[in-house]
């Protein structure tokens, strides 16, 4: 095992007691990206040097006694559409390379004062949105990486660092994640600042992460979330603690439920994992058929990520025809041809599916759900992939976390998907520990079932 | 014992397990304040009504499952210098009585997070400067309470309110808290944003706070630290975390210094008690004389704090012949007077003791000094004491940490400052809880030391 395929938990564990430093960790990740990126592509802006200079202070600040952060010494990844004052911030548009914001994001101010290294920018598709990156998927590179969190899926699924940052609007988080075969996690809707970030869409746009363990994962999204006056999407009320969640028993085991909705294609692939895996939980998963107004929800969905985006991006350069492809420029124009009318109309119905979704988890754990409906396209297909499996709980503002569980008929990752209940975030994670522990105990002792992503 | 004596840490773990209710805990402080405050006034702004309302939503929030924060359902008094959204914020000046800030001060944003109930908000001295206020020390009425976080400190001492925010430029937190017998700390410069306070000097304002216990004082603080971009004086660091601090061993018995400055004028009391201290310490305390340029530390702190006073504030309404006393007049003459070049090389001072406490500390774990000359002031004196012994810690930017362990000849408490390094906040708690569980070893199993408050 090289230090570069240690997990997040591990590292800081390790740079804390000294058997590692942060330098050595971020020269094996660096290496890591040297041997494998000229293939896969998941940088934006990546200075060694910067980095290094970085994991050195964290070093720096061991050796003198001073305090440890959650992340002390951890390389991370972030999506080129959070604002970074000492690295370029180009949001996957030629209109935009070199940019140079004048202050960090919020989460990046987070993840400095845990003590991070910010290794890079990674790459996005243009402007977050539909049109396809330059990002190879690591498992194969005739394969997308899905969209729009392209290079921070892929640089963790490759090695290149145990955590990344990505944005979802539709389904950027948790479609990738399930391409890649990492872990993938978008918190409840406002958990996360969205300050200092690309905005496409001030109704859906969410923070969520990457990682190579569940644990992982729940360490990264408490650096993350907290409040921020200057998103009026964020709140003052108490946060869920993830790790607590992750650590925490359930006091029975979890009821599950299993939604068939009629508009997700899925692979017969993915529907036989699925159908695999709710027989495995024999007894704890009931079956239904979703409610007609669902196939609505993803119309609404469309309908008020165009508008937004269209608006947000009206008279930047990144939208001008010279700059982009047929894909955005169609969508665009999908969005200015929006009626105020028809998206007040839309905007309505996330109230609705809010008011549905905080009834409907007195009853369930978690919504099991596929990451995507099969395996990742392929890179020829000139797509990211269908967000469909994504789109309805972005616009309730559900967390949804993704394991990389299943395997597609050519051999590429898939993921399963659990959808909580708004601020209950902790649960997700305590729910997906224990499908976790469940589903492995089998193949080990249970106790380490959430490293598998390192061996 | 009545629920108003609970610390906040008893508090918050009783909420959580549904012993008592955050409404019932309010109640009970409320009609402590109802009993005694008409006595002792340590409020500016107080709403029944309001207090309840915002202690039935955190335990709407338990009942219903949500995230529970680290002071849920705790009542905290805010210095009335921090802005507030939804009560009034008077600066302590006639000038500004019913003044509407239109956000939260970010201590106050910190504590709601933290699911803190914002009780009310506390006398301050006027614009936290020296002239007195009227709030009287709830030991004995007719001595002061310190200032200028007076209402803070008197309000904790009476019971009001486990735990209270003040802020220090000289000596506003540990002072106080000395002469009304409670803990107080105010941490490293740089670790509480000020975002929200009343600038009164850019160099010198710091954010503390009051408890009842030793732990509780490492919970509110662990709650406030955190970076902010409109404060330059934040940083990105990783922060010291009190309450691991308080809770972990010192791997040696930790070596003291108790530093002879001659300017400070202490009563025989004090001298006396300090002696006996370092007595009990036998062995582990150096006794070293300051260095001369103390006394220029002194004068230079005067320079800083009234020049940035008086530039602050002027053109404020707050400090109109009309609004204001001769102490006021008479301090913000002098800072007026002071020239540019006067300032700058005060300011130079500032950068030199942080240098020289910098290294200092290689050698010893806390600086033992009194945290007042002596007992509290009468009120007939017209004064809210000496800052003298605050001084050179605040100007220096070290964490201060007062323990409420002796008593003057009058019978009013005095307090003994612990004195740590920078950005080693968390050690000085550790320091802090060894010294409590070493002094009060004789009289119980040392388990309980830092509860002494409210018995």
């Amino acid at each position: 095992m090289t230090l570069a395929s240690l997990t997040a938990s591990e590292a800081t564990r390790d740079i804390r007691e000294g058997r590692i430093s942060s330098v050595d960790l971020t020269k094996a990740c660096l290496a890591q990206i040297d041997t494998t990126d000229a293939q896969i592509g998941a940088w934006a802006f990546l200075d060694s040097d910067m980095a290094l200079a970085q994991a050195e202070a964290m070093d720096d600040l061991r050796r003198r006694g001073r305090p440890l952060g959650a992340l002390h010494g951890v390389p991370v990844g972030i999506k080129d559409i959070f604002d970074t004052a000492d690295m370029p911030t180009g949001l996957g548009s030629p209109a935009h390379t070199g940019r140079r914001p004048d202050a960090d994001a919020a989460i990046v101010e987070k993840l400095r004062e845990a003590g991070a290294v910010i290794l890079g920018k990674t790459v996005t598709t243009p402007l977050a949105f539909a049109s396809p990156s330059t990002t190879r998927n690591p498992h194969n590179p005739d394969y997308s990486p899905g969209g729009s969190s392209s290079g921070s899926a892929a640089g963790v699924a490759a090695g290149h660092m145990p955590l990344a940052i990505g944005t979802q609007t539709g389904g950027s988080v948790n479609r990738p994640a399930s391409y890649c075969g990492t872990y993938g996690f978008k918190p409840t809707r406002g958990s996360v600042s969205r300050r200092g970030a690309l905005q496409t869409s001030q109704t859906l746009d969410q923070v969520g992460g990457f990682a190579r363990s569940l644990e992982d994962l729940a360490l990264l999204t408490d650096v993350l979330t907290g409040y921020d006056a200057a998103d009026s999407a964020t709140h003052m009320r108490p946060k869920p603690r993830m790790l607590e969640g992750y650590r925490s028993e359930t006091p029975v085991a979890p009821n599950f439920v299993y939604l068939d909705i009629a508009p997700f294609p899925l692979t017969d692939a993915m529907r036989g994992a699925m159908d695999e895996l709710c027989e495995a939980l024999d007894g704890q998963v009931d079956r239904l058929t979703a409610p007609e107004d669902f196939a609505g929800i993803l119309r609404d969905q469309h309908t008020i990520h165009t508008y937004e985006f269209a608006r947000n991006l009206d008279g930047n350069a990144a939208i001008d025809p010279q700059h982009t492809d047929d894909i955005m420029k169609d969508l665009v124009a999908q969005g200015r041809a929006v009626t105020d009318d028809a998206y007040a109309a839309a905007r309505a119905t996330v109230t609705a599916a809010e008011a549905y979704f905080a009834a409907f988890f007195n009853d369930y754990d978690a919504i099991l759900c596929p990451s995507s409906p099969g395996e990742a396209p392929l890179l020829s297909e000139g797509t990211t992939g269908d967000a469909v499996c994504q789109k309805i709980w972005t616009l309730a503002g559900l967390p949804t976390l993704t394991l990389p569980l299943f395997e597609g008929d050519a051999g590429m990752p898939m993921g399963l998907q659990l959808v909580g209940a708004q601020e209950e975030d902790a649960r997700l994670f305590r729910t997906a520990r224990w499908l976790e522990d469940h589903l492995f105990s089998a193949d080990n002792d249970g106790e380490d079932d959430d490293d598998q992503g390192e061996t």
